[in-house]
């Protein structure tokens, strides 16, 4: 028996990792040779953590799953029929099971012409894109400063959305300006620079509850963020966005973190797929308009309610969908039935920067240093690889003492 | 007054901070953000260190140096006679002295079609670049082997020049396929690999004493790797190299550390350089083919001799040269004469890999253990940055214990 994985995010590595013991042939085939911890990608992209801190390769995470095989590989194309994927490289393999883990990208909402301009975040090369970006914006404001000419369009960043990223990302930023580059530039006070957060909502992190959503609003305006709700943009290019009420915000740097959606691949499976692209599954994450049920959807791939309500795009519910997956091959192998998946939700977080977060677990809400402390311990136990923990904590520690971002590199594409 | 210098390295910087107290306006231009310690850019190479790990940025190594400017720029162009430069971007600076330390690059000997199969390695670009052929190797290696297929020439890897960075490399590809890969795999074993080094001379590392190339000829071999002196390269494509001597090595991964040469802009002065490609200078550092004494070259870039030798294009050369030209400045400025430069050699060392290195000091010739924690100490200390220190200290304390490689990822380019 075949179990074939596509995706190494945290619900493709929790299949293989359950399924260790079980006596199947597991193949993991991912477009990248690295797990990434995404929770924590807004920081590579705002220079606070290198690439390599909060990446591990597949298959050095698996080096003791002994029946399951890593493959680099871009799956492309699902035949239902005959069982088996193809990838962009010609290989063709055949499964028994197929666990369809390959997740999300940035989504434009009809506007794919915005992306050029402004850069979503689902990928380490992402992510080095808006830090060349952001450090660029500052480089070009010195540049254009000694010549005695206007830098604000530089010195202005717009990140549109939100969300937990976005929010992370504005808190960032408005710390790279007000501390980071103290005494780094000779024409232009770097404090200067204006960070605007556009959300479409009428409040900020809409998953949680509203009383947190204030406290996030307060403390974005504390650190200087200019917060527009209710706003949307009406275009975006390499001048800056124009808004639907027609204002016109001049910058070079906008980052896009309104929307996600889910890869192109889950078109091939022929099956309809729900407005952000994701594949319908039942209760057991087999696809629910495939009467074949060997074909499994987990993480922001799947597309399942629970309690009247979508599951999230977050790891938690990923990592559950795939230890579920695994014990319902298991199950099927056995000649016994699949069970129902029910996600537990243990609580969910978000943090606006130093000394600042919020979170909710359950009932309890909790703000402020608290929270930020149980942010950053839940994110660093929660990273692959115990060297990269280590090195994340001392980044951290060292960034809390002096202000100052170890990756602020400019790398050439 | 105003000094304009061309490039952040080691010899630039060091110019920079010398002239902080000067009466002088600074200006440094460097085409990229971030000063650069070349002598570990081959762990980047192999996975060893991350990008930012050996990287701090130029503006906030010189943030106390408040008479200088750090501008983001490539200079194109120098008009000695109106004694401005030119950048790519259209920006003229006028100089009162010109300090021109811009390094070196990769040289093919008039075979620059080689080098899209035989990267070279003198920025984080190329090491970047190098890791993912090198990690891009295995992943072939196993979709290769996993097909059935023959995966020997994804599995030899070829370092063409055997100095310090061509020894280096090839004892760090050699742990890789020895130590790092292991359990890896599934379709073939990693320690298997074969790692060829080829150099011309008759000896490796040949900047040192025959003793301690001997050394490392036998520390190299013990390690495995296929050691071929007085061989040279006829051709070099993607599908290997071919020996003057007719014999063809397979590989689809061969590096280039046999050549470096004067950075082409040192053209746009108008005068004969040596065959390197570097300036020819005074003995006070004035280009010597200039009336006009504003322009120093330093560094990599420089062509002097003393004793009747060369000077070695290494960091100790670069840092005493930048420090002598700000003190040259100075004189000139007081009115005084220009002083000899006289490089001071307090010694030098390369390393093999895990517990193996050379050093020479004077007429002592270290080897083994003693010499690699006196490599590891020297590296580390002249590291630019208390975070770099510790973060590189850290990463080969893990590496030590682990045998792991903590930057095995494959960005995309």
């Amino acid at each position: 028996m075949r179990v074939v994985i596509v995706g190494g995010g945290f619900g493709g590595l929790e299949v293989a990792k359950h399924l260790r013991k079980a006596n199947v042939e597991v193949i993991l085939v991912d477009k990248r040779n690295h797990h990434l911890f995404q929770p924590l990608l807004y920081q590579v992209a705002t220079a606070g953590l290198a690439a390599t801190d909060i990446a591990a390769p597949i298959r050095n995470v698996l080096r003791r799953c002994e029946n399951c095989t890593v493959l680099l590989g871009e799956v492309d194309g699902i035949d239902v029929a005959k069982k088996n994927v193809h990838t962009t490289a010609g290989d063709v393999l055949g499964y028994d099971f197929l666990v369809l883990a390959a997740g999300a990208t940035n989504r434009y909402f009809g506007h794919d012409e915005w992306e050029a301009s402004a850069p979503g975040l689902k990928s380490l090369e992402e992510a080095l894109a808006i830090r060349r970006r952001v450090l660029l914006a500052f480089e070009n404001a010195e540049r254009v400063a000694t010549e005695g000419g206007a830098a604000d369009a530089y010195l202005t960043f717009v990140i549109v959305g939100g969300g937990a990223t976005g929010v992370e990302l504005a808190g960032a930023l408005s710390e790279i300006a007000s501390r980071t580059m103290t005494r780094n530039f000779r024409h232009f006070d770097p404090k200067k620079a204006r960070v605007v957060l556009i959300e479409g909502g009428d409040r900020l992190v809409s998953a949680f509850a509203p009383d947190l959503s204030a406290h996030v609003l307060e403390d974005l305006r504390h650190l200087g963020v200019d917060v527009r709700l209710k706003t949307l943009a009406a275009s975006i290019d390499e001048h800056g966005v124009v808004l639907k009420n027609g204002e016109r915000i001049e910058s070079r740097t906008v980052l896009w973190a309104a929307g996600v959606g889910g890869v192109s691949l889950a078109e091939s499976l022929g099956v309809a797929l729900d407005r952000a692209g994701r594949v319908p599954v039942r209760p057991d994450l087999t696809v629910r308009d495939l009467e074949d049920r060997s074909v499994f959807v987990i993480g922001d791939l799947a597309a399942l309610e629970q309690d009247g309500e979508m599951l999230p795009g977050v790891a938690p519910v990923a990592i559950q969908m795939g230890r579920h997956v695994a014990e319902n091959i298991e199950h099927e192998i056995a000649g016994e039935a699949p069970k129902a998946f029910r996600y537990h939700d243990k609580g969910s977080m978000a943090t606006i920067g130093r000394s600042r977060a919020i979170a909710q677990i359950g009932r309890v809400h909790i703000t402020g240093f608290v929270a930020w402390l149980v942010w950053l311990f839940v994110h660093v136990m929660a990273l692959v690889g115990f060297r990269n923990r280590v090195a994340v904590l001392l980044e951290w520690a060292y960034a809390y003492l002096t202000y100052q971002r170890s990756a602020r590199i400019i790398l050439r594409q």
